[in-house]
């Protein structure tokens, strides 16, 4: 957990499901190669403690949405700080709850032992593409409004239908990029991938910018001018389209293609410009390959999650370009509101009686006010971009 | 033109194919964003040169390969030092030569004014993926061994069937790459691309370890560890594979993964290591895409040219390995000897009587004995790796 804000807290619309306080006790972590990502229910703060640090259970919340009396937290820590994430578990107690620890990701092998070590408990492993697929689902079936799509700037918020949901693409972008084609409720195949993902733009990032975090980067991106240093249809053919295979003059040609310059070394280059090459590289490839699965599959929904993501708009946007370019318009980028969390949030989904099943059912899901009260915690973290703009279901 | 190896001359065996003599005055161009490929045919060094520098047109050659006389050039210029290719056609006289002088790729329109300036001579364009289609198909018709595949440090030629080679998917790596589905002479489509080609290895690797030619780096590649600088599954998984979705612990989860470190910069990591990741990281990328490509249009073939490979046994080792990977076995990646001439050979097609038509057809290719006489002269360039091991059909 740093201060430049890798570590996010969000208070949104899950944070307001009700959950009987018998269920303060759920932790889970994605313990992924660059982030963890964890969830965790705290009760109501006005509810009192126990000698042994536990919440009253007097007050038993009911499913019907008439009070709030519990949170879901979302963090993130980088992996490489994991002793900020063992410290945090143990600052709030959350390792004396409960009785299970369900954490997925590589790192739930890696650092098992860890935890054992220094918290003296045991990681209850739950499979990572098991994860991913029931935290998508949840929450494209349960969270109103979870799933928008990108463009020029433009954000369209989605109606699904539980019934016509599958078959869907799911393409989560962590430090690597997982394809999974999923079919149901645990009805999943991972299909493909790529390691071009948010691991190589950091990566890549840091050794170009020295740039030391990854929101610095994308927000240097956002200020470049990927044309200084990419190669365009019209540098190589003299300010011309390549109009016969469609290629316009401004289409980039090769990625970092004007970069060649014996002349000129890596500080000749303004970082916001190679921040922006890199991040358009990255973005479409994925984009690409993305689409190509689906046509491979016959999937009609690409659905993007991944801490990568990260609510900046330019990102979606290439994305979203790179959909709508390779698919000539017939498939169309959708993106998550919870992108970063999926698998944590499948991990999640693993506790019994988890208080959350029942939202799964789309009658449920209707049977949420809106407007009815509010949180009475609302953070923003200007991390999450505007994908905190609409952060909770008013319950 | 320069000393550190981007001008190759080659000879081989199309240089001792048969031509009559006034067709001696052949200069074929490609003129592409970072690399100028020339083709020149001259007629044997030992016929006599006429007072205005043409070669002497009394020994006309046949076409039934009884001697050589004559020869096809392959020249490399970097497009940035087109001066050199200037300076290069002027001091060979080639602009004084013929009718015509064919030229594609975007250069051919992009410095159309220069060679009319500096050699007062017009280019003949021929569309790019036109020149590409012709000079694969030619090369994979006309000449023996032209094709193989490569696997774990194995050549394999392969045994070209005329009536068998259709449809098939040609990926050429320049700077950027195109992917053409090939369907016949002349008839084909361009489905697709990537940005992530020739051009970024050479950007990001000269921005990255300051090396200033392609083919340095390519030599730095190979002396290097990927494992350094790319998080693999393993590194995620505490040394463990994901074997449920089929990752060894040394698969790459995310390229340049590890170079996150916020104590280490550019200059800590080894050039060689870092080349080595980027190399890797787009040969896989290429691989993969080319495969998806392939099965979206039922291509049993994939075949690789363009400057990029350039023979060199890594870069193809890792294409087919990603062709190999993400299709189960089911594809093999194959490669062109002459992959990087199959722009200019395309576009030197376009002469007419150019004399190569006739090699096109699967008789006289056959009628070409083996081991019957030596081309006089059989260069070897470094730089072309084993693909000059048998550079030269005997005739």
């Amino acid at each position: 957990m740093e201060g430049d804000g890798i570590q996010v807290e969000r208070r949104d619309e899950i944070a307001s499901l009700n959950s009987s306080a018998d269920e303060v006790s759920h932790l889970a972590l994605d313990i992924g190669g660059t982030l963890i990502k964890m969830v965790y229910f705290s009760s109501n703060s006005d509810w009192p403690v126990d000698d042994e640090g536990k919440r009253s259970s007097k007050e038993k919340g009911s499913k019907n949405c008439n009070f709030v009396n519990g949170r879901l937290h979302f963090m993130k820590f980088e992996t490489r700080k994991i002793n900020d994430c063992l410290q945090f578990i143990s600052s709030k107690q959350l390792h004396h709850y409960g009785t299970y620890r369900f954490a997925t990701g590589g790192g739930a092998f890696k650092f098992a032992d860890l935890f054992k070590e220094k918290l003296e408990i045991s990681l209850d492993k739950v499979e990572e593409m098991d994860s991913l697929v029931a935290g998508a689902n949840f929450l494209l079936k349960a969270v109103d409004r979870e799933a928008f799509t990108y463009m020029d700037g433009e954000k369209e918020y989605l109606q699904i239908d539980h019934n016509d949901l599958y078959p869907y693409l799911l393409v989560n972008i962590g430090s690597g990029v997982s394809m999974i084609k999923v079919d149901g409720d645990g009805v999943y195949e991972r299909v493909s991938g790529t390691s071009i993902g948010g691991g190589t733009f950091w990566g890549l990032g840091n050794l170009l910018t020295k740039c030391k975090s990854f929101d610095e980067l994308l927000e240097l991106s956002h200020q470049g001018n990927n044309r200084v240093i990419d190669m365009l249809v019209g540098d190589i053919y003299g300010g011309m389209d390549y109009s016969k295979i469609g290629l316009s003059s401004t289409a980039i040609a090769s990625s970092f293609g004007k970069a060649i310059s014996e002349n000129k070394e890596i500080e000749d280059y303004r970082p916001e410009d190679v921040a922006r090459s890199l991040l358009r590289m990255i973005s479409n490839n994925i984009g690409q390959i993305s689409y190509l699965n689906a046509l491979r599959f016959g999937l009609k929904r690409i659905f993007f999650g991944g801490f990568f993501i990260r609510g900046h708009a330019y990102t979606m946007d290439t994305i979203a370009v790179a959909v709508n370019f390779w698919s000539k318009g017939e498939a169309k980028a959708m993106f998550l509101r919870h992108e970063g969390f999926l698998g944590a949030m499948g991990a999640f989904m693993s506790y019994p009686n988890n208080g959350l099943d029942h939202l799964m059912s789309k009658q449920l899901v209707e049977q949420l006010p809106k407007s009815a009260c509010c949180p009475k915690h609302e953070a923003r973290s200007p991390l999450l971009g505007d994908l905190t703009e609409n952060g909770s279901i008013e319950c």
